[in-house]
């Protein structure tokens, strides 16, 4: 799959998984929302997740930038098989003018965002690496 | 959600998304098919992986075991969402008795592998916590 390709899967995708890792290099992965914006993918800490703890995602991060983000498309018929990732640095905002920006992008995206609330830090991932692969080029 | 009913929810998924890190931290992640015996997730580098380079899970397994395994479920009603996670520890089996018991136990929950070869390492995670998470935890 293309480096474009596979960008254009991820950009489309409504959910993706994102793992982080410690600074002693444990991973971590959770289900986010997100939007593309360019070579950047923005997710929020939002009222989906966990409220009264720092959240994992965010200590990783700080500890470590490095991200990696999937998606995929899972079916009994193997041959429809396929996943996109996106490997970067991610960042934290916690407030100011650039975190509103892109909070108005996910709120774009997802209606959802009418009812659920997202007040909480934002991650800004910058993409290094779009990659993906599809069960077409294989032989099952 | 209880570590039981997190466990639950793992075991019966069709398809999870398996976090490795390298020795130097950098997440890396991929969709896999698995079978869970108790305590352990199973899953294979099979005909529906890259073939002719060494797999990145692989070597960043060999470098630092830790990984996470994640299931979920997505749909646009956000009451609806879950998610479950197992952590652990991951080794590599190449071959031996071992390596083909648990490859009998994938090809038991996978039909498709018999047309699918499955003749690659398998990795075994003894997982050492299982979480979790449902929207029902929230008002949304």
């Amino acid at each position: 799959m293309t480096p474009a390709e596979a960008r254009a899967r991820v950009v489309n995708a409504r959910v993706g998984y994102l793992a982080t890792a410690d600074a002693a290099g444990v991973p971590h992965i959770v289900p986010i929302t997100f939007v593309a914006d360019a070579d950047r993918i923005i997710t929020a800490v939002d009222g989906k997740s966990k409220r009264g703890t720092r959240l994992r995602r965010l200590d990783n991060i700080a500890a470590n930038p490095a991200v990696s983000l999937l998606v995929e498309f899972y079916d009994e018929d193997w041959s429809r098989l396929w996943w996109a990732r996106a490997d970067g640095i991610a960042a934290v905002l916690t407030n100011g003018e650039a975190r509103a920006g892109v909070v108005d992008l996910l709120r774009a995206r997802y209606p959802q965002y009418s009812t659920v609330s997202i007040d909480g830090p934002v991650i800004v991932i910058e993409v290094r690496r779009w990659s993906g692969w599809t069960a077409g080029n294989m032989s099952l």
